[in-house]
């Protein structure tokens, strides 16, 4: 977990410059990195100068320091962009076949040491880095919009990438304010995406079928369950739910319900008994260091924190409180 | 949507006493509302008295009242506990034989009037109905844990439930400080829980696979997307990833990757230019009047006060701000 250091890219380059590396940029340029931009959009200037402006309010108000800014640069190609960078952040259109080709560029100018990180959402970085030069640096480092807020970054190498070339992402990434996590088994979609995909298609069958609205079932996120996950994962919640009994208690309470027919995406493990130990043991690794009862209450002064947020903004489920005052 | 008056029952009653029960009960004495208690288990007065300890600091700490506090009884008895109330909150063991059993002895004694709200996490009303001597009276009444805090309720009526109840209910629960969201269609799970089932099965699926442990899971969502969902969600987070383009835009961008392999959970319905225009329509009747660039500004102003929370909590997320200090 700790093996990588955090250590700034002298230089990065910005290849592919939408909301998401216009949102890198803005990252990179608040930590003190000059980033060079590669876009053959005309927009590129203009979508990067908004999202950089949007930055600076959220780190100003973060109260995390904006003055020694990195200056970026428009590039009038890729090669251009990416020469002298040691971090090269790839952000283009989801189509393997335009990754391929735009990392065949980056390759032509790239130092062969320079780490190249993919935002894609789902591809393999194995099938990316077929046919490059440099395979063995290619990782691929997907965040979450907005990415110069949310810290968390998905590190995944693929067949030919050194662990070395992982623990230099990783270190990088870390320096520029994020938590690096390090996907050590490659599949498509990695670890989050798989989990919003399952929430998408859900919900896409939810206003398919007329049960729920947009609008209602973003209610009952904002106003329920996603007030747990910004704080505790489902993992970390359940636990909590099991009471005093742990997450053994909680899947012998919970676990049947796995088999009644309330999901149209019907593939499910067995709770074979290794898999339940496996639960409990990770489970334990990660929360049994708090008891449950400190566990309630860290959770609440976390979700009345948030609630005030919500208040003061006037947004979501801080207009419920308000209406009480 | 507002046809509901807002109206505290005059007395309510829980039923069964576990962490729900226990939340129910101190959401409505911390509303001013006397409550009476039954569950057999001789740990229900320490159960209530400790959960109802860790709302008063809650509220305290919210800065809503808690100084006319309603009083709660521990009743000897299910029908002592009913006799009385307005407002029935039935919170026992999720086994379709014991709901039934303790709603045939809610009948006995409760005012026949009285609203009986059903906590179960996914059986349907009207199956719950069959039987009852008032069944038109009936509603499930959904919370997430902890009751005391989240707002929203999902309000669901059976085939024998009539319409003017499901709108009292719901004027009980808003009078508790609550979002009670009427879901329309009855199915299993309802709304919230079949999008946590999707979820669970996936990162059941991840954990089984070996591909991910419960901590890096839950990392993944308090460090990312769990911070999105607390205040925008699902359908308005996306609605901004499109960007000026809108709705359609980021449908037509992130809808055809539903046709690749990215989760065990394969069903999935077909983008019919009718399932989009749907989708259009009511993501523009949610959030059309919010320009996206004021989402994102809305959107990074929560984040970075919920960042600023969990700094000062010393928690997840607000560990990685921490160190950029």
């Amino acid at each position: 977990m700790t093996e990588f250091v955090p250590q700034l890219p002298k230089q990065a380059a910005v290849v592919g410059c939408g909301v998401i590396g216009a949102a890198w940029a803005s990252r990179m340029l608040l930590k003190g990195v000059d980033v060079a931009v590669s876009d053959p959009s005309p927009d590129a200037e203009s979508i990067i100068s908004q999202v950089l402006a949007n930055a600076v309010v959220a780190y100003d108000d973060l109260g995390l320091a904006t003055d020694s800014q990195g200056t970026y640069t428009i590039a009038s190609s890729i090669g251009e962009a990416v020469a002298g960078a040691e971090l090269i952040q790839e952000s283009v259109p989801e189509r393997p076949e335009i990754k391929s080709a735009v990392l065949a560029q980056i390759e032509e100018s790239a130092a062969s040491d320079a780490i190249i990180g993919s935002s894609t959402s789902g591809i393999k970085p194995t099938t990316m880095q077929q046919g490059m030069a440099h395979p063995e640096r290619l990782v691929v480092a997907h965040p979450y919009n907005p990415v110069y807020l949310l810290p968390i970054v998905e590190i995944v190498g693929g067949e030919q990438t050194t662990l070395g070339n992982v623990r230099k992402a990783q270190g990088f990434y870390a320096a520029l304010g994020m938590k690096p996590v390090h996907v050590r088994v490659e599949i498509d979609a990695f670890i989050g995406d798989r989990l919003l995909e399952a929430v998408w298609r859900e919900a896409l069958w939810l206003v398919n079928d007329g049960v729920a609205t947009t609008q209602e079932i973003d209610d009952i996120m904002t106003h329920g369950f996603g007030l747990r996950w910004a704080q505790m994962g489902l993992f970390e919640t359940y636990r909590v739910a099991g009471g005093l009994g742990g997450f053994r208690h909680f899947i012998e309470q919970f676990g049947p319900t796995l088999d009644w027919p309330w999901t149209k995406l019907m593939d499910t493990p067995d709770f074979t008994p290794e898999l339940v130990d496996k639960l409990v043991e990770q489970s334990d690794a990660q929360s049994g260091h708090h008891d449950i009862r400190d566990l309630e209450r860290i959770r609440d002064k976390n979700v009345v924190g948030f609630l005030k947020v919500l208040e003061a903004n006037q947004w979501a489920a801080g207009t419920v409180i308000a209406e009480q005052r």
